[in-house]
């Protein structure tokens, strides 16, 4: 068994041309720096009225005196004779509408009043008063709990953790701030390498130097400050297998970029990273999903976010992600051999059906015919597809000539 | 509503003397290296005959060469009229055996003759070597590849990913060494943080530097080298929750030591890591689980590995962890509220009768009281519970009033 792969693998590298490779990136990021997309739009740029002041990532100060304001409101209210309650944007489906312009769902301006006399809601004032004592307990000590944490706190008060989460949420609305200022996170999943340096809690942390298994993205992202580098585009990653490649083969070294992956479907502390690494950087994000009906799930959690924190859209989404693979028509155009495309199953063919419908896909009609295809050939693939070329063809070909050709959409 | 969480906390923060606080787990360093406990033994330091070689860990010119010894042990068996053949050790559980000395399974002689002429054993003779091949391949480029990599690279062949990941160890058990020396790795998921500094594929990576989110464990364990820092004991956590606080409350600047998370069931990284660290620094290891059939179980896996990979169980397991806590007993001691106490399922309580059963149960008397105490009252907690005395709890109280108190088993 003579030790060919060493010579095979050799010849087949190809050289490229970094400059030409990196032009249309280039382009792309003066496009978007020329129309403004770089910047995220907010309801004041568009001057919409009828809807709620979007949250706001606050600093501790600034959550400790909305809750004291808070408190007052309620001593105000029982003063008068009103009794003690709170109020509260709605955030409920039907108190939500999708603004085309900012391409995400924001809070009407409708009201809920949470009566602490009224014995349906009694409980639940009771317990918004707790999660408000708590989060002021936390900013005042300036740390970071995990929603479990939170909940063990008074278990025979909030019984299920469900109901000390919800109330969380409430908690954020009522202050207007983002999730993350509660000091109140979830646990850490996603991991970051690549041409980034940045400061998590006074520590500088320096993405070229973490090795192949780079930097777990801290779950406090208010810690996270100084964000710098010479990265000219974010790679978004969907599983860590691809990702691994590429930070072992120092893709980033040859091709300027941050890689960041959630690991599957992304936590909020991923999203949160994303967002901001974006807003500091200003580059072009791409990226790289299986191609099924699963990864444009986890792509569109990116994209769009979930209902539930509809509230904090502004943070958590990243609207403008280019689809760089693996996509449908990528299975012919790079050959991928038949037997490493998989059948849809008939659970993939209904959620890829049902994507078809969904309006972050109708936008774009390249998605859309995309999906088409795939729905329609009943063939998926994974990233990992591309290895039946070698090992390495995903960082020393596919992506290269993907950059080079512009090849996303 | 006052900040009362403040002043209320200071209060209650003890002041810890670290020396006196430290000196139980000095004792503990200092007779792990006279009973030679600290090192483990291994087949070679009992003298026991019957049984297979244990792996070792090999670069990848050991690797390679061992490979092309096995190709013209096939090719001689040809010549001899033999056939195409291989011959390796038979990993079934009827060829295993527990060996006290060592505390582990060890396999024991029985080969397992594996014929390309049968009809019965034809394809799984060529995945054998294809296997081989790509393994090869890998070393002389000197990668990693994920499991999933490696199936897709020959997916005609190999059809189901069992088949290949089943043959994958055969290879690591033919070839004599680990199966991280193959360079194929698992994904990544275990943190690590304190006083410590390694060197990961060529950068220095200092834990104390890491920030809240800390650093994540690399899947290429064999580019970790170069373990060094002033812990003086290791930290192992369960849940990412009780590790972020840590992490945060910067624990290890005060007490000095490493904390290691494998975020729920750990992953082979994760359990290569710790050992490597243990064996490096030579400290002892102090576990913080759930006081839950299933955090014993998780503990058991670091200590116990699996079957599966019972041929190297010599890197895998860490047999003299210290349950620390939080334990049965500890609900008394420290008072944890009842509405903390969870009540166990049907399936925690035969999780946990099983557990009574089990060898490295029985083996430590002080365990199997726990856990009767546990199985007897019915009541489970999760670390968390400790977070209704306050969030900081942990960091200021539990842990170092531990440490002073010896309070391990």
């Amino acid at each position: 068994m003579p030790p060919s792969g060493k010579g095979k693998a050799k010849e087949k590298v190809p050289k490229w041309d970094v400059p030409t490779v990196m032009k249309p990136i280039n382009k792309l990021k003066q496009k978007m720096e020329k129309t403004g997309t770089a910047k995220k739009k907010t309801l004041d740029d568009i001057g919409m009225s009828g809807v709620t002041k979007e949250v706001v990532a606050m600093d501790t100060r600034g959550v400790m005196s909305e809750i004291e304001r808070i408190a007052i409101q309620a001593t105000l209210s029982i003063m008068r004779g009103q009794g003690f309650q709170y109020m509260m944007p709605a955030r409920t489906s039907s108190n939500m509408i999708y603004v085309e312009e900012l391409d995400r769902l924001v809070l009407k301006d409708k009201m809920l009043t949470r009566v602490f006399a009224d014995a349906s809601s009694a409980r639940k004032t009771a317990i918004t008063t707790r999660v408000l004592q708590i989060i002021l307990e936390l900013c005042a000590k300036g740390i970071h709990v995990t929603k479990r944490d939170l909940f063990y706190t008074d278990v025979k008060l909030f019984k299920q953790q469900t109901e000390s989460d919800d109330v969380l949420d409430d908690a954020a609305c009522m202050i207007g701030c983002t999730r993350s200022s509660l000091n109140v996170v979830a646990s850490e999943k996603g991991i970051v390498v690549g041409k980034i340096i940045f400061d998590d809690d006074g520590d500088t942390i320096d993405c070229t130097k973490m090795g192949v298994g780079g930097k777990a993205i801290p779950p406090s992202i208010d810690r996270v400050t100084n964000i710098r580098g010479d990265a000219e585009f974010i790679l978004l990653i969907e599983k860590d297998a691809a990702f691994m490649r590429l930070a072992e083969d120092r893709f980033y070294n040859q091709f300027p970029c941050v890689i960041i992956s959630g690991k599957g479907q992304p936590d909020v502390a991923t999203r949160l990273f994303l967002n901001k690494v974006r807003n500091a950087l200003n580059v072009p994000i791409l990226g790289l999903f299986d191609a099924d009906p699963y990864g444009l799930k986890i792509l569109s959690v990116y994209m769009k976010g979930s209902k539930n924190m509809s509230y904090d859209a502004i943070n958590l989404t990243t609207p403008d992600i280019k689809w760089l693979g693996v996509r449908p028509s990528d299975l012919e155009k790079y050959k991928i051999p038949p037997q490493c495309r998989l059948e849809m199953s008939e659970h993939d063919l209904k959620t890829g059906k049902e994507l078809l419908e969904e309006d972050f896909i109708k936008a774009n009609p390249l998605w859309h015919k995309e999906l088409e295809m795939m729905v329609k050939s009943k063939i998926k693939a994974e990233i990992q597809a591309l290895s039946s070329f070698g090992f390495q063809y995903l960082s020393q070909v596919f992506l290269p000539q993907k950059l080079k050709e512009a090849d996303w959409i």
